[in-house]
């Protein structure tokens, strides 16, 4: 039985608010359980100065947590002076992934700044920022499309991610904190509507792990994102 | 007439919700109407090193910004890589405002950091971080008392804070976005629940204010500040 | 009686020497007692980029301290690697205290940046930078006009400040570092020539104060900046 | 046909050579291809302040290129004054990937920092780097069982890594920068001697992937770890 | 006949003021013409880490530089946030001068911190720290003996430098700006008291130049500090 | 007797290996004993913004020391977010002596930058870098000359360096680290193939140093940099 009670493979409750904040283009405010993170999408007319003149536009994502989304407080990256690695891992990981769903070229010259900032961590946090970014780029662009500014969608497919790990030899759905803690293994996985693949990105610092295993993460996985995905369409319904 | 057609004496709607995140020693949910602030109060068994070995605790704060809590996004401060001279000036403000009115001794050799981050910006925002901070402090403190960590109670009285200005002419309490771009002279004031006064901060870039102005916007202050106090002892009642 | 033997309205020797380097458009070594500071104001023909075409021009402050202005040596800004809190708030303050007598449509498409360097410090640091950046603003504006730079005067009125407290229940004014350290309540008053207010900070860190000690600082701190701007006038006759 | 000449599932010229410099307990330059990345191995007595006192060691990764290891010359970090995401993260893979082999307990309260400095780029630095690291870690590890430091063997396998990717529809194995460039897919497989998996990061910036298109890398990447290891066998025999 | 119409062989007007500052233990406003250079020595318990428990005391400097000390002002470090590489070369230097006529061990474990900051700059400010440095130094020994804390004098000898240079093919002592741009060759030469050498940096961006034209330069530069010496001297005296 | 056995006079085991690299214009590993430096030259079509549109180029250099270049690991620059005095100093003087034999005009509006990243450190890793920096040099202007992209040569002469020292009375010719920790006086010495001084810097933080000594020193490093000016003319050849 795991911590929470849950079913190996059942995701958290999952939310999914829009339009939660006054200005931004778009936004979701996205709970895994108690892991809540909001997310905006902010539309600027310019380009990173390596993109410009190509006919291509640009998704990017910001991430960060509030001090004490955390259990015990984590010092601010603005008083330290630097991100840390993992967050410019994660953030980094968000971009790549709100692109693999994007035709860059429908967009047009325009940037689409995705920022993801964490009010209460319990696990799971890029996964769920994922999730809810998919609805904050998909508001943007309509708010977009009201105002005339795209010919065609950017957006071919939904994305959303879910992370996985194996405890105690079991495969999990959807990892707390206290699970992710205890895992052998754990991944997190990135995948489209469609059932491809778009991120995979499994670790073990315990034990290393074969290949059937992952291959069991990646199911677990696949059944959760759909349910994401039906969640997302739910929610910009 | 003001654009958000409130009275000149009249605040925007306030709310003070408490316990909003689920680690934190003390948490409060402000909102000054559009301006929203999520304020945490984290407890650590620690101090700076310059008050180490004196009987007495310390209680700080520190501000921040969502990127796209303002009309337009700003730079993320994590990722310019240092803390700009408006926000160290306001979490020194409110740290000062606190320590107002808390008994450092009786709050024994710990430090209380107080984060104030700015979910949406409209105004005030540091007015409604020093309001919604002391909700947070109470609940820190009422934390520690239910375990036996203090003695006497450190929290000496309220303390508040609302921005008054005057704009064509006329003084108006709590301005928003929108009347304070306009404001010929505007003012932050922090008072306490007996109505004496903790900062005034009174500026004017276009035109310089004479005594009565100021005197009036005091007076407009107090009035605000009263009913803050109030709702604050609602709030934790 | 003061530490000092001054009277509770008495300033201390004040000095106001111009052209004391040899580069700066206008340049003032300030004393406010053995507080000293040097002021040196910049013509520079460019702008920062958010006042460009606008038609108008821009004054603008930077602050500093020697280490060794202080009775014990303060870590210097440059070698760790960012300018404090309290730095950025001072610099801030006097750009503003600048700008609020000076016509910047009549300045022109330019930027004076006016550098406050504190040699020694006893106290006041801030308010004798404002009074001595009066003159070297002055001086500047003059050096411009003997050059036909301007068609006509920018600068409207004199901007000077002091500070007071109160210290066992006395208003004190021109408070050296001793009765600043000791002080219940301090604040910072700019005024103009004209005696109209253009900033005004009181600060209670100990007890929170009543608005009839702020009036009586406000009276002390007029009588005040009435004789630093008198000291102007006859320095730059 | 790959641009090298190569069969889909072969390796370039692999070299790994040891003891290439002076000072370090361990060391190797891998060659994969016209990828060059010197690496060495550092004992110090001493233990990050969080692990301090739990009778277990740590190893530790830090990357770096030199700016002339690319086609352009690329800024060096310690000029721009910040590591970029990309160095944080692949230096957080090799640390991650090094302890997955490392008995932490049997080395003691001592701290291995690998570095891998990369003096020549053409893809797949990551890689090269881990798979030259297990031998600069060996080394370290040989030096420190010649002085006795040591109970028990701490390195459990061995541990090396590749890339794969797929190209215009056909999965290759360890891609050079052109090929990378192009790659639809492509991904970074870590791997014990006994063929287990310790990383496996795929990603698709391009066209999102299939599961057996993620199956098909991971046994093509298994077969190049397989050499890999044999290689690393015989160059610390 | 140089633009400042002195003799090749002839330094700039010199004068050395001590005491210049309230609360340094030691201080020498340094001129050297135009060049103007505020130094104060500052003594501390304290030591660098690496220094610690060897029974030797340490002297360091420091170097600054106000903004418009130059002909156009120049950026203030502590705003751009790092030491220029200029800064950090002078400051190793006067640093390097002072310990060599200091006798470390008579000086106990304490460091002395000599900061020189250059108010007006007109060529040759290392060399006019370096020379008022040693002023600095030499009283806040002096201020030590008189508090009994030194069993023996640490002061060795005196030391002072100059700068020398090649213009249009003549050597010329202590060059001022306008020369030091237009020099062939130039070089600053710290020496003690007893004419050894401490410090000889001469450098040829334009042309190269002979051994017998630095010999020539030392000679020079042998006659200007035995007369800075003996300026050192009378201002102790 | 030497501890290397090397006569006085006796330059450690030189050696210039050129092309090292694949993508940079010219490249030089040098080795001077175990001193080993890796220098790369990079041609760029673009210049210092403050250089441009004078119808002359640029040629600058920057230094790195990998972090287990030498005996105790040092921390990597890039991690400590600054480049450290010793950095910025050695960098400096490497464009300086580049530039001294190079003719800007010829070159045109390019900039070359010079990198030399020390691989394994045993004292005089500046003096090695300069050696090689101009053999990189030389290759980069070959590669420019191919291409026809240079009317004339603007290499006009060769530039070479040493160091030497003052160790127990006796003048020493290429110090390597242990002599260098020992010496009394140690100097760096840079010349042209002419036999010019190009930089002479010489330092004594123990000892001050006489006349008589500081010209032994230059005869020695005469001698020495005839013998590396050889070896680089055999290099190139």
């Amino acid at each position: 039985m795991r911590p929470s009670r849950r079913q190996p493979d059942e995701l958290r409750a999952i939310s999914l608010d829009r339009a939660v904040v006054k200005y931004a283009e778009g936004s979701c405010f996205v709970k895994f359980g108690d892991t809540h993170v909001l997310v905006t999408a902010t539309l600027e007319e310019r380009l990173p100065p390596w993109l410009k003149g190509q006919g291509r536009g640009w998704v990017t994502a910001e991430y960060g947590m509030l001090p004490r989304a955390t259990l015990e407080r984590t010092r601010r990256e603005a008083s330290s002076g630097r991100q840390g690695g993992r967050t410019l891992e994660i953030q980094r990981l968000i971009g790549r992934s709100l692109r693999s769903v994007t035709d860059l070229i429908a967009l047009g010259e325009r940037q689409i700044t995705v920022d993801c900032d964490v009010i209460q961590a319990d696990g799971g946090t890029r996964t769920a920022a994922i999730t809810g970014a998919w609805v904050a780029l998909h508001d943007c662009l309509t708010w977009m499309r009201t105002r005339d500014m795209l010919k065609s969608d950017p957006l071919r497919d939904h994305v959303a991610a879910v992370s996985c790990g194996i405890s105690k030899g079991a495969p999990l759905l959807d990892l707390d904190y206290p699970e992710d803690s205890e895992a052998e293994t754990d991944g997190n996985f990135v995948m489209t509507g469609s059932g491809r693949l778009v991120e995979v990105q499994a670790t073990a610092e315990k034990t290393p792990f074969t290949e059937e295993e992952l291959i069991a993460l990646i199911a677990l996985a696949r059944k959760g994102i759909a349910k994401l995905v039906d969640l997302q369409k739910l929610a910009v319904m």
